[in-house]
């Protein structure tokens, strides 16, 4: 197990419970013998749920399952596995996730379409499905609600922390929880999707409206994180709404009461998905790179992420170089407007290049300095239009290549 | 200085003379007191010339220089300097440019207008091109027709050796000659052209025809190789054609005289492409990905491009690691058409996978001895189709992280 990540949060937050939602973790020697490998979470009849999945054209089996269960909008349960992904595993895989369905549907006394599913760990070799359903009715037994740190920490793969968020809202005068979890480290492009990360809440709300709200709070949270430009074949966020708080069940994203509930959850994603960016494999250093000033948000996001996916410009970080000419780069391969005669640069408040060219009064030694922190914000201005945008990435290091050249993820 | 690269070719190529064509090296102090880091080529009245030039949107001070002046078609000399890419240099840069460009002129007799410039090495700094100018007189004093390898190693930055070629082929009954130089290692992936390459040839051909053929002959050359997914600033790469070795002036790219020369021409470019990605920064393996079965040659460009360019594939390759999940994640990512139940993956002869999933026949001990060997094979069939492309790559090393995060490039 590597060190913890430098940038880790300095407490593992603790949650508290959340309405309608027990917990369960257990080894099924999946890939080690003695360490805790699957998820159990039981979820009260009646339980909403929304997610969204990863675009791979190559998606894991329980990735498939979800896709298709989703149209249900029910939840009574939730497996989830570390230590083998199920992905590009065949029809084995497939009779895989319906045999684990099954038996977690016997196990929670509900329909298999109320079973979701997922798994993190090597692509490519067979899961050995009996060996999850195997330990669920034992799972089952030991559920609770205060199971949330070990939850996260059955999730994790090469994470090097557990990853948890919590907010509260109120929906009229009804006062809700939301609670997240989540596992990143490599292969994380997400595009519509992260990781994985299940976030619970005991609000009352309708599938549609859940799935709405999901498809917006994403798109500035989990797909505006990158730390490789490696998208992942198991991307899975499922939400899920178990309306134990009480008050009547909101049926559209767009009402109005759910404003507050709706920032919450915004809170609770873009904390997991930077404590993700925080804990990319060998990561030193958290990237929050912004370009303004381009022709639109979209132009912005693929000028950001250019930057970010960049390997010279990740590993120059590393290096602790200010180097904007690796910025520039990136700026020009991406594709989308930009004016080399314009463009303007920061690291953090300090400009080292404006007008297309470095700027005179640049310090170098103040940009030394800065590039030593543990947070580097960098700044592109287009000065071409208004729009904005922002991703999070992290450094380029040799621990990323060791991590992912000496371990069979 | 690192070591060589354990991929360098066994012999660095003899290049014999190219009538019409003199070479010259000097040291003008651009950025380390004691190398050689200009070259001057001067070449015979009615030399004709073609480009492809980088497509950053902030390309350098010198590509832009070269994309004005190939429109005329006409060259009598190249001015090549390391140390420095004159990119992100604004007002100054172009003032740069063109006072080397007059001086150049007055050194070779000719219009600035038929003098080409190339300059590579770190972004964004200043060019000192008074530096470059006040050696043009001494350079061309002492240019003769057997500088090739010392032209080569003085336009080298991070390249661990000098890239040269050379064919001959005939055109009618007169035999002509192809010498080509390069320099690569990092930030590669050319879009329409390469990091910095010359290519002569004393055959008498008309800059139109030269321009066709080019463009025809990257394609599958410099466009094909990427060493990190960074387009570069700079990427030059020039062909000029001297008519020395006599013979009618050929008009037209498809006069069918030019069949020899045209293969001639697209081995020279090969080679030197094959020796970028054998040299791209802390390679210890060359990889040779092909992509077949699919529904078109751009279709099959794009996935074997998005595995080329995966940390992840690379990162396992670097650890000898036949690790087929991960170009399963890398096809699912790319965006075009692939069905995962169908996937096959070898490597070398080896298949791993097959119809989805893992070869129920794949032997893990040959797989392993066979990705403990310098040059890697790894073929995907996508069984959808009869388009097939190939594309050259390199390993991700702990070397890459450090020469770029340690080395202000």
């Amino acid at each position: 197990m590597a060190n913890v990540s430098p940038l880790a949060p300095a407490e593992i937050a603790k949650l508290p419970p959340v309405g309608g939602v027990r917990l369960s973790t257990v080894a099924a020697g999946i890939k080690y013998p003695d360490r805790t490998d699957v998820l159990l979470a039981l979820l009260d009849a009646g339980t909403t749920v929304a997610g969204v999945l990863t675009r791979s054209r190559c998606p894991s089996a329980p990735v498939e399952w979800c896709r298709e269960k989703l149209r249900g909008g029910w939840a009574r349960a939730l497996v989830v596995n570390s230590g083998n992904a199920n992905a590009f595993t065949g029809k084995a895989g497939r009779q895989g996730t319906l045999a684990t369905a099954r038996a977690a549907a016997k196990t929670a006394g509900c329909k298999p379409d109320e079973v979701f599913l997922a798994s993190t760990g090597v692509i490519g070799e067979p899961l050995d499905a009996a060996k999850v359903t195997a330990v669920l009715d034992r799972a089952a037994a030991s559920a609770d609600a205060d199971r949330w740190e070990a939850a996260a920490r059955t999730i994790m793969t090469t994470d090097t922390f557990p990853k948890l968020a919590t907010a509260t809202a109120r929906i009229s005068k009804v006062r809700v929880r939301i609670n997240g979890i989540a596992k990143g480290a490599g292969m994380i492009a997400p595009d519509m999707a992260t990781m994985l990360a299940f976030v619970f809440t005991d609000a009352a709300i309708a599938a549609p409206a859940l799935r709405a709200m999901l498809k917006d709070e994403v798109v500035d949270t989990f797909n505006a994180v990158t730390v490789d430009g490696d998208t992942s074949t198991s991307d899975t966020l499922l939400l899920f709404a178990t309306g134990r708080a009480g008050g009547a069940k909101i049926a559209k994203a767009g009402d109005r009461r759910l404003k507050e509930f709706r920032r919450a959850l915004h809170a609770v994603l873009a904390d997991l998905s930077e404590q993700i960016a925080r804990d990319g494999e060998g990561a030193r250093k958290l990237v929050r790179i912004t370009v303004k000033g381009a022709v639109s948000k979209r132009s912005a996001r693929r000028i950001a992420l250019s930057i970010a996916n960049s390997p010279l410009v990740k590993t120059a970080i590393a290096g602790e170089d200010a180097n904007w000419g690796r910025v520039v780069m990136a700026v020009g391969k991406a594709g989308e407007p930009a004016e080399r005669d314009k463009l303007a640069i920061w690291f953090g408040g300090i400009r080292v290049a404006a007008a297309g060219a470095r700027d005179p009064d640049y310090d170098e030694a103040a940009a030394s300095a800065y590039m030593k922190q543990d947070v580097i914000d960098l700044t592109v201005d287009l000065k071409l239009g208004r729009a904005e945008d922002r991703v999070l990435t992290c450094d380029l290091t040799k621990e990323y290549v060791a991590i992912n050249g000496d371990y069979r993820s």
